[in-house]
This record gives C-alpha cells, structure tokens and sequence, in this order.
C-alpha cells in the first residue's frame, strides 16, 4: 500500500474536518471528540441480538455483519468515531493459523508458538485473506457518513503473548521468558507478527478507516527497559507504512498507540503513533509531563467508574476533560475497554456531557459558545 | 495478641542476627538474605510428591504437610528464610466462608460478597477456627532452627477482590466497581477483611513467625489515588497489631509490605508495613527516589529471567544486588512468584552466588571477605 484510492473519506475530505480527526492532527476541534474502546459490544443490546449464536471470531469474518456491529455505538450513543469490529487474534486466523476463541477464556491456539520451526512455520497473510475485512471496512464506512472509522490491530506485543502462551497467562509469562531464553528467536517472531498487523491495517485503511489505533493490552507486563530494547521496534514497524503514507494536501492517517502502559512506558509507546491512548491508571497531567505538548492524547476514565453514581461520574470526566485541555489534542475515551455489564445509558449519557463541554475552538466561533456555557 | 511466648525465636534470639532480621531492621547482615516468593511450590518435586492427590486448601489446613512444605525449599536452596505455605483465601476457609480453588483457574467463591447484607453475613474468624496454622507454624518453626519463618497473609484488597469477584478476574472489575458504586459498603468490607488478616497474622507471629510479609498481588489495578484513600489504610491496619508489638530489649516483628504495586503507589504501600517488597519492573533506584533511604527493599528479580541462560540471569542478579547496596537494608527476592516451570537448580545457583556477595558488613570482619572477593 503506497497510496489510497480517491474515494478515501480522508482524500474526499468526508471525515476530514471531524473532531477525531481534528484533535489528532493538530487542528483544535470545536467539540473534544469521544469513543469507547469495545463500545461495539456486549454492553448493547442490539449486539446481543445481533451477534446471537455466531461465535466472536466467525462474527468477525461475516462482512456485513462485522459492519454492522461496527456501527451500532455510533448510531446509538453519537460517538465521535467507530472502531472497527474485530478481534486481535483475526489476522492470524485469516493468515491459516489455527485458533478459537473460547467464551470465558479467550483466545486459545491449537499449536503455542515457542521454536524456530514454529516461528518459520507461521504462514503469509496475503491481500486475498484479507477481502472479508476490505468489504466489511467498506460496508462499515459507507454507512458512517462524515463520521470516522479507527482502523484496529492489536500490538505485535500482545498478539505474541496469546500466540506464545498458547492462552491467556497471567503476566505472560511463557512469553516473556521466550524473550529471554532466546532473543533471536523473539525478534524473529515479532518480525512476522509485525507484518500481519501492518497487513491488516493496510487493508482497513485502503478500504477507508481514516485513522488506526494499535492495540498493546499487555504491554504492561514488561519491564521499561524490555519494552524500549525488545519490543517497541516491532509496534513501530506495524505502523510504519500508515505513518509513511502521504495523501494530497498534506493529509495523513493518523495512528493512535494504546497500551495499558506504565508511565515509563509512554515514550517508547508514542514512537509508534502520532497519539497515545493512555492506560486508566496513568493521569493525563503525568502523560504531559513524560511526552511533553507535542503528542495528542487519548483517554483515559476508569472504565470501573461506568457503574458509580452519575454525578461521581461527571466528576471524575470533568477532571479528565479539564486535564485534557492543556494537551494538544485530547479524544476522551476510557482507559481500557467497556465492561459488558455496562448500561448503555449511562454511556449515551456522557457522551453528550463531553459534546457539551466548552473548548478554546468553539469559544472562537461567534454564536458558538453552545449549551455548556449558555 | 499483645505479647509474646518467652519461646519466640526473636525473643529466645535464635533468629535475632540471621541476616533477613537484620536487614529487615536496619543491621546490617554480613551476606545479603535471599528467598523466593512461592519457593514453596509446583517447582520442587518433592513438593509435587508431598502434595500428590491433595487440594490446595486441604493442603494448607494439614499441620505437618504445611510444615513441611514451608521447610523444604529451605533445605534444598538454603535461602535464608522460609516462607509460611498456605493462602490467601485460607482465613476465609477457616472462618467459613465456602471457598474451593479450581486448579487451572484459581479461588471460586459460592457466594460473592456484594451486599451490604453479604458483609454483614462475613462470619467470625476465631482463635480456636486459627489451631491448625499455630500448630503448623510451630512445626516449621521448631524444624527451621535459626532460620526465620516470615508469616503470609494476603492484603486486604487482593483478599476483597477474590471475594467480590468470586472468582479471579482482570483488572479486579467488579471489586473496582464496587468501591465507586458504594464506597460506604466497600469500607466496611474492607474493615472486615483486614480483621481476618490481622487474626491471620497474629496467630503465625504467636507461634514463632520471626517477620511476616502481606500479599497484595492485585493492588496495581487501582490508580494511585484510589489506593491511598480507599484501600491502603485496610493493609495498615491488617499489620498494625504487629507493629505495635514490642518485645523485650526493642526487638520487633519485621512487616514486609508487599505488592504488584506501581512506582506512585510505592509511598501508601510502604505505611503497612517497615520494609518494601517490589514489583519487578519496578527498578531498585526508582524505589529509593520514591522512598527516601529509610525503609530496606526487598526483591525484584523478574521470574521472566529464571528461564534465561545461567550467565544472562546472574548479570541480572548483579544489577539488583548491586542497586540494593544503596538501600538501608536489601533483601533480595523475585519480583513475583516462582514460576511452576522453573529448574530448582538454577534457584540454588543464584542463592550460592548471591550469598557470594561481598558486602560492606563481611568486608568489615577481619577474616570474613569470603568467597566473592577471594
């Protein structure tokens, strides 16, 4: 992937001027942009009918389906973006890799990756597996409008902590020790998984995502000086071609890095994005002062606040948003994903307290002050 | 508890000078004390045999086989304390509280604790419920000789996690959740919980525990400032009859705070306890920047490294113990558990090598340079 084709929402300027992607390229937005990692999910009633009796991963693969899921949170709550509906382990069952995903569990692999031969024996994810999710992306963006969709993959970190250990593992051990036992090894593995999730963002962007956000659920397993020496490269090199690609006027796609990162962990984290998605766990006034004012910030209330009283609550997105201004693009999300048992409401609820809270670029619009400052 | 036995192995001085007590209380020892969290364990396969066809709990409610299992990595390793085997859901098992822990998954409650009528149903734990870990704890302690026994107990909110979870979840969710949704509800189960631990505790320091170190393996989910106003003032109190102890000729029991704990949560962690256990990706200088110099360290091998090749995991050992020379007391240890899969060889290597150690107390004894400056 070189260069998109001229329907792309970002070269027609459809999403261009939207508040995700204002607040990530430096444009101030007139209203603080807000999604939810895993808003499409069990938390939704419409995704339970939805995805009723079809496995995550097949639900995954059924284009039309995986677009609708995709869009529901945007049509319910009027979040500023959607994210696009998938599973980090997907592009390593659309490369022939053999995995389920079992409920309560996870994702489990028939063959735990831990040798040389097993590492050489990981197969290619060609442009061919990847049509399912080329046709859901567009299925997904046609129906979005002017709103944006966050193209999705999960660090090659995390995805070869799952592959390694066979099953979640509590610190991912087996494949922290992986790393250490044989550091050849290790690179190599993270070479080729890099390429799958370069692959597979390279798909959803061609077919329209106008922004990507890599997913580092475990980062925070490593150590800081791990994470900078033996695996941060390999998230930079999953997002490279996005980050090389030039659109007209100046445009480009714009990377989010997310892990549930320490604070020492964060510049290593930003040198694979333009953004930071931040762990719940790290304030932004901290992030701030460890990345300085040049990287966009993205996050971060605790999703365990989602079942507090509602005025706790504002409170506590009050003091997100207000720590978020002084960064200089700030998408207010959670720190980590919606829990299922989350009540929608409470979601759809907040939504419209970010959208009114009043930012610097609105103040600037004559007859713009809108209903937070009325 | 408000005194002693004249029998206690700090009072009789049997454990007075062993080198974790004195590290533990500012004197300095002449080797640096090691062992290993979860030493006692699936790594030994005398422990495998010993625990042939026995549950885990069944395990640590059997007087002699808890003892025994307590001594014997102290007689394969030769580290220089032993650890009390049991659990932290066993004060709950002994006050009645239906507990199993699944192999593979880990404590299952039958009822998870969430109602205001759920905390006040917690049953009391009694001395008499306390006889089998006295007397457990008397077996090792007689077996140990002038090695210390350190007393276990798991932290408050680790303990409250299990419990309003029911059952190991990420991120300690609906606990979290808890704590916001009714803080009033979340303060009197705390209470509560801190009360078994200090029943816990107690009975091990009774019997001749020489230390005694709380477990709090789940604290890093908390953001800092959740920690310190919702949660650490449970561990302070879990340790606080002990520390107020005072035994003839200004001895003490030595508290060891333990956690998975971040580098902002160090400070809240330190009030339980008078000396610190690290989390392993918690550098030893981070901790004495964070902690001052008045509080001795303990640990913070990652177990990660027990499976690299035997040169790579002494070089890590050195950077630690070389760090913990700045400490006012350093003792070493993992950073986290023992993992099931380690060579119980590689565990003795690094006890002889660290034990090889020069230290400025043995290179003050004429004579006493011993094997590492030879």
């Amino acid at each position: 992937m070189t260069q998109l084709p001229e329907t792309h929402p970002l070269i027609t300027g459809r999403t261009f001027d939207s508040p995700l992607i204002r607040a990530l390229t430096g444009r101030p937005p007139e209203t603080v942009p807000v999604w939810f990692m895993r808003q499409a999910g069990r938390s939704l009633p419409e995704y339970r009918r939805a995805r009723q009796g079809l496995g995550l991963l097949e639900s995954c693969l059924m284009p039309a389906l995986a677009a609708e899921l995709t869009v529901q949170p945007v049509t319910r709550h009027g979040v500023d973006a959607a994210i696009f509906f998938s599973d980090i382990v997907v592009p390593l069952r659309l490369a022939g890799i053999t995995v389920d995903i079992q409920p309560g569990v996870g994702p489990v692999f028939a063959h735990p990756v831990r040798t040389a031969a097993d590492v050489e024996a990981l197969p290619e994810l060609t442009a061919e597996a990847l049509a399912p999710i080329r046709q859901a992306v567009s299925l997904a963006v046609a129906a979005l409008g002017d709103t944006p969709l966050i193209g999705f993959a999960g660090a090659p970190f995390t995805v070869a902590a799952y592959l390694v250990c066979g099953r979640p593992q509590r610190d991912q051990l087996a494949a922290r020790e992986l790393m250490h036992r044989d550091p050849g090894l290790w690179h190599a593995l993270l070479e080729r998984i890099a390429g799958y999730a370069a692959a597979f963002l390279g798909a959803q962007v061609e077919a329209g995502a106008s922004a990507v956000q890599l997913f580092d659920s475990w980062v925070g397993s490593l150590t800081d000086e791990d994470y900078s020496r033996d695996v941060s490269w390999a998230s930079a090199r999953a997002t490279a071609a996005i980050r090389a690609l030039r659109l007209p006027a100046g445009r480009r796609i714009p990377v989010i890095s997310y892990g549930l990162a320490r604070t020492g962990q964060l510049r290593a984290l930003a040198a694979a994005g333009d953004a930071v998605g931040l762990d719940y766990r790290v304030p932004i006034d901290v992030a701030l002062r460890e990345l300085g004012t040049d990287t966009p910030l993205q996050g971060n209330l605790d999703p365990a606040l989602l079942a507090a009283p509602y005025p706790v609550l504002e409170t506590a997105a009050d003091r997100i948003l207000a720590a978020g201004e002084a960064a200089p693009g700030h998408v207010f999300n959670l720190g980590h994903g919606v829990p299922p048992g989350t009540d929608p409401e409470v979601l759809t609820r907040l939504v419209a307290h970010i959208h009114a809270h009043p930012t610097a670029a609105r103040a600037a619009v004559p007859g713009r002050e809108g209903p937070a400052t009325a």
